[in-house]
């Protein structure tokens, strides 16, 4: 064995115990009792957790967007994704006019390729849906991209998918075994709202919430559900961030339908107060965050499972980008990063007795893993699956700051924010590529990550 | 007094009884066990029930659509309204793009009332909503015309309603004590569905049904209802045709909202059953008649109060032009005529025992009455209300048939249909217009309505 | 004609309008907009209400009941009544063990005859379910006595139905064409509650209330809609006064069964914080008022529909008597008066805007009318009705206080409450029984009222 | 090592992998890619699935009932199960009047600790409810026995509890960290449906199934979750059979209450119809097998979760004290044996695809070790948990027969029941106590596992 991870607590998305773990190019060879093999690197425990490393399933690395572009580039995005403990990353990758499918996977891949510290996979954005890209799904699940996104908002920027086509992608996506995510808010309202407001000179970040409160990501929520049931097609809403939406999830999983949740650690700790600091425009991002009710209907969709999983949406501008739109809403560049902070997030909740560290395993890991089309390759301890691993220091105390952060974003929302406990190591495919707050990795370790959901 | 109705039964949405009804100058001036007047005409009654007129809140007279104009004057149309014991008809002045709202109004007026042979109001489509047209909401009020109504379809034919102007004008409307009404169903949908069905060469009627079935009408019911919510606006669906949109209805009812639903006799009786006909595209309309489940529920609706109102939708076509889409059911002019078979239809329902005569009365006549704003003159019989009354012969065997219609139109869908009693005399403001089978009424009769909600 | 009620508005569940009443024998005769009549005896509205007298579905009057009897005779009971617009009581007739069922309503009609001042009519209350006593319930109909009741408490006083016994009621009441009432509570909580609190010396008002929560109410209201439900029998919930019955009522109501709640004003208006009053004993009635949350349920209720009646449980005790209970809330005889309150205070909450007159007639007077089985000679202002009318002053200022009651009731809940406008004359039968703060009828006046629910 | 099992492809509730398993001293101590020891014994399960043991929650052996007693020993019940794929068994230790709860334990412990081929565990059924029981509780969970149970019929018996004992219990329970367990149907319901059907001289099993049929069952089951969510207890509903109690548990949990509902094999495979069968009154039991309705609405429970545990209610009787009750259904000792068909029969619907083998895993095993306290020591592959091990051969066709089961039981209602796939080695504590068909274990191996849940 190359590895041995020796007397920590292994946590899985089901249960605890205490076990060594064998790493062999790169695979879990091995869980027992009591493990030894002189010629392997001994790697202890004691006191630890061991987890499955994180997937983070919705990031946007230097995407270009709002006349700018992402500030994080693949490395730096993914240098700090490895540091929070995750070790699968999920980018999209946006169809250009004109462009193909998988074409579109492949450029984003040239450009991934070589900076990635960890694994990778992307879901491709349809833009542009010409009867031959419906024909290439099929080729597209081959290639092992088995997950498309559309947007149902982004009208005026060209990127909106109307109903009629909403549907007919959720529809061929059901047809060749794929899954479909949507970015749902309602467009129209968006832009009346948005008018109005800076008509009345309304221009503050706090704005930015209220041209698209609660009912305006509600109504896309419910609206793509109702086409999703229709088909009876699998349907998965990102960032989802409003009460009710979240109760348009439930009733229909409580129907048998298989919809699932993504929501983001943002939308667990911070509320649309945010946008009524002085830095508000910092933590401007679409969905934004909502109110109190709604980060509790989300807390309470955790409990009952109806939230699936956690993804970050990590999309960072630098201060000198948010400041453009100091004295106007409209000219925020929407987003924030985040994705160095969703494991330690919530493992600190877990550690602090929210909610156990086993849901956290199986929001932030497992179940993306299966949703997606990874698992048990990734989001698991499993003999066989790669050895994509974080060691756990549940007595750390971390305080969030720009300074022990580790992308090129020179600011963060989480600034100050207190976590009980803070990952230690994490290993990607046996690797350690991060250790007690240092980058161990390197660009190009990366692989591309090709799924198969069923 | 003028007239005497001696000896029938008086049919309210309340409540039975015998009694006498005395009219003079157009109005009920009394009721009572026993009238006697012996300048009076003596109307006989006994054996017979005495209701108050039923009022259609939808139809489409001289229409101008699909390329033609739909085929009933508003002389026709209001003669075949009167000898089917309807005694106000509610028409829709739809705005050209530049007109007002009150122009639009004006101009069908001058139209509707030389010809007009019952009394008339009408509802006001916006289609072109500048800053300067919310300005005029209330001017329409103020005018008598406090109901409005857009459509959520015909997004190519530009006169759609995107969610921002819906939005928009349920807001207004309810700042001025107006109700709007919507069309709902989804345009895009629709589109790809019927396109899809061309390429296919799928063309028959039926697929127009299937163009349009009940899942795409019902997420346009849904989203209506949803902005209607958030802004505890009044809002009133028309031609409900689908049993998931009657239960979006009634849950909103049930959480105290101010939703209306209305169906028509079509949906009441016929399925899509009928677009397998030789003749299927005489039924087209839209929405289409859907299955047995939606029936079911438009049935349960009327019984548990969540259907609030009867309309007929009246929008007829010729033979030759409904002809156009034989081959071809995107060329079919979308409606049917049924101005003069609601209330025979309903009141033939309830005298076979399926709902009670006050539930008919109720639905037909009361509830249009209060929710237009022109009750407690129409939509009862009472004190000081206008004397627009129906004589109803409980015994009649009636078969609808072309021949025994009185309107312009060539044919009816409503062709062999057997109704168990009639209606005997129908009279507008205490004038006789129907007896037997019988018009006897004359254009320029019939009043413009000038309506107050609140 | 005998009566001529001049200028008044007259207002029924469904409209309001204004007209004259002429009244001949007893009987409402002619309704017009101007009547005259030089041998009549004129009465002038003008400025005022004309209403339906309102009907008292549950009353308790001198009944044996907790080692006392309840303290306001027929006499006393139904004076005040009158004197608060009410114009029909309903009492229940508690059969004796091994007493048959007409034999019970007669025996209390022996006491009741000679003694009211309105009309009235008995609910049996069954208490011994032997074979003969169902064959007895189609006699009862016959009899004009189609309602019958059961406690689901009072377990060891012997009073209770088990769930066997009220499913074999409601059954046979289903299948008779009568309407069961059920008084819902859970015995068994009750009783380990108030053991509980016994035992830890808790013996204020308060602990009765504690005693009987909203839960404990809740589950019979359940249980009973449950039994109903499979049956698919009609069922009546007596004084119902918590939020979560509320609702399964109203879940019931919507999918389309014959289930009817009835609230009581002390539950529109009082809330358990009474029983913290010093003198909270002489609120103690069964079941308690609850809390906010439940009182505005109802309210709710009130406006959707789901609450189908108004009525007081009357049952009054004197001070000396629920002075008993000063030092255990378990001696409190239960009950309250009531009877002359229902109308005014309902009336009062029109008057200032809470909800229509017109509902308040529908829920006090129409509707138990029907539902009871005595529509339309009860609860309406109709031509050849019985002439049970109220006239309404609607600019009265009325403060309740001990001395302006007319029971014999030495206190009142009601004390020192405000009323916007009063009931200033009732007629009973055509009769004036009731002017301006005095009584003017007679004992004897009133008759058995006998009914026909089909 | 002890022994390795090789080749075999894991089942778990989380995942499905290729590993080794190796076991020492009755304990899981490794898992791995690939295991070799000379020393251990080599079990080679190439082809075939290696699960955890089935765990049965319910079980009744050698019990008292029905005026006679089960006819399975400890010994015969506990063989049954191993031959079954069960490897721990929780019998039911019904409280006798005057008895404490841990003596009740330990009366139990005491017949079956000699007899016992498998692990065991107890539930105590508390039917004397006595303030110093109460006391109790406290002791019987530090005593390794945190589960209850309450019978809500059996009135007539003396083993029922009340609403008032039904929450007493819950509460305690609750206070404790122990869970309760009901047996939820309506016996006042039950006893006049019987009479009545006495008296008829309607005495087939078909009425005992008309005696306590779907609704009489809900009513209980909606019941006991009132109390429980009142009180914010867990609550367990054993063998849960009809589609509305199944709704009301799903509506409970989605609400966030931790509430359990257990089925039963003769539930998820047979309908109500078998009562009409000939040999109908073998399968009498209590609650009785529902119509096809009910049994969806099971399947589909085990779809979104809500159906938690699967365990069998095993009570065999033999032929002869069936026919007691030829010809009064009243007269057939209540059960059926079923101990050694659970897993079988999960895991070859999982084999015939309509669920997962993981699903089954969780459900069979996973679940009730982590409901009833004694995971991952139970229910799980894990390092550190006991090596209670089914090798479960896919291929292999099975036709259930009496001839191949293993209880004492002279009759199965499985005869002839064909399976895809059955268990080929069973394994308790890592000794092999079954193999293909053949007993190999010993009266007396079993261990009493002490629990704790929290």
């Amino acid at each position: 064995m190359d590895v041995i991870i020796k007397n920590g607590i292994i946590i899985t998305a089901l249960e605890t115990y205490k076990a060594d773990i064998g790493i062999k190019n790169g695979k879990i060879v091995t869980i027992a009792s009591k493990l030894d093999d002189s010629s392997a690197e001994i790697i202890d425990a004691s006191g630890k957790y061991v987890l499955p490393g994180a997937i983070d399933g919705h990031t946007h690395l230097q995407m270009p967007f709002g006349g700018t572009v992402s500030s994080d580039s693949y490395e730096a995005g993914t240098r700090a994704a490895a540091c929070g403990g995750t070790t699968t990353v999920f980018d999209f990758a946006i169809q250009q006019k004109g462009h193909g499918l998988i074409q579109t996977a492949k450029e984003r891949d040239a450009l991934c390729a070589p900076q990635a510290c960890v694994d990778y996979a992307f879901h491709v954005v349809i833009t542009d849906l010409r009867p031959e890209i419906l024909d290439e799904f099929q080729d597209s699940v081959n290639f092992g991209v088995p997950s498309f996104k559309v947007f149902m908002v982004y009208k005026k920027e060209g990127l909106m998918a109307d109903d009629g086509m909403l549907y007919s992608v959720l529809k061929k996506s059901k047809e060749v075994g794929a899954i479909l995510a949507v970015h749902a808010e309602n467009p129209d309202l968006i832009d009346i709202r948005t008018e109005k407001f800076l008509k009345e000179g309304k221009t503050s970040a706090w704005y930015h919430y209220l041209s698209r409160p609660e009912f305006v990501e509600a109504e896309a929520d419910k609206r793509a559900i109702h086409w999703a049931k229709q088909l009876d097609a699998p349907l998965y809403i990102v960032h989802l961030a409003n009460k009710e939406g979240m109760e348009e999830v439930k009733k229909a999983r409580d129907e048998g339908y298989e919809i699932y949740a993504e929501t983001c650690p943002q939308y667990l700790y911070f509320t649309n107060e945010v946008f009524k600091r002085e830095d508000g425009r910092n933590f401007v991002c679409s969905p934004p965050m909502k109110g109190q009710e709604s980060q509790d209907a989300l807390w309470k969709g955790i409990k009952t499972g109806d939230i699936a999983t956690i993804a970050t949406d990590h999309c960072p501008f630098q201060s000198y980008e948010k400041d453009w739109g100091k004295d106007d809403f409209t000219k925020i560049p929407n987003g924030c990063a985040g994705i160095e902070n969703m494991y330690p997030y919530m493992l600190s909740e877990a550690n602090k007795g929210r909610l156990s560290f086993n849901k956290v395993v199986e929001i932030c890991s497992t179940n993306p893993a299966k949703i997606y089309g990874c698992a048990p390759q990734k989001g698991s301890i499993t003999i066989g699956g790669d050895a994509d691993i974080v060691i756990y220091d549940p007595t750390k105390e971390f305080t969030i700051s720009q300074n022990n952060m580790h992308s090129d974003s020179d600011h963060t929302i989480w600034e100050g924010v207190k976590l009980k406990g803070y990952p230690f190591m994490t290993f990607s495919r046996g690797k350690l590529v991060y250790k007690d707050g240092e980058f161990l990795g390197k660009p190009g370790w990366g692989k591309f990550l090709r799924r198969k959901r069923k």
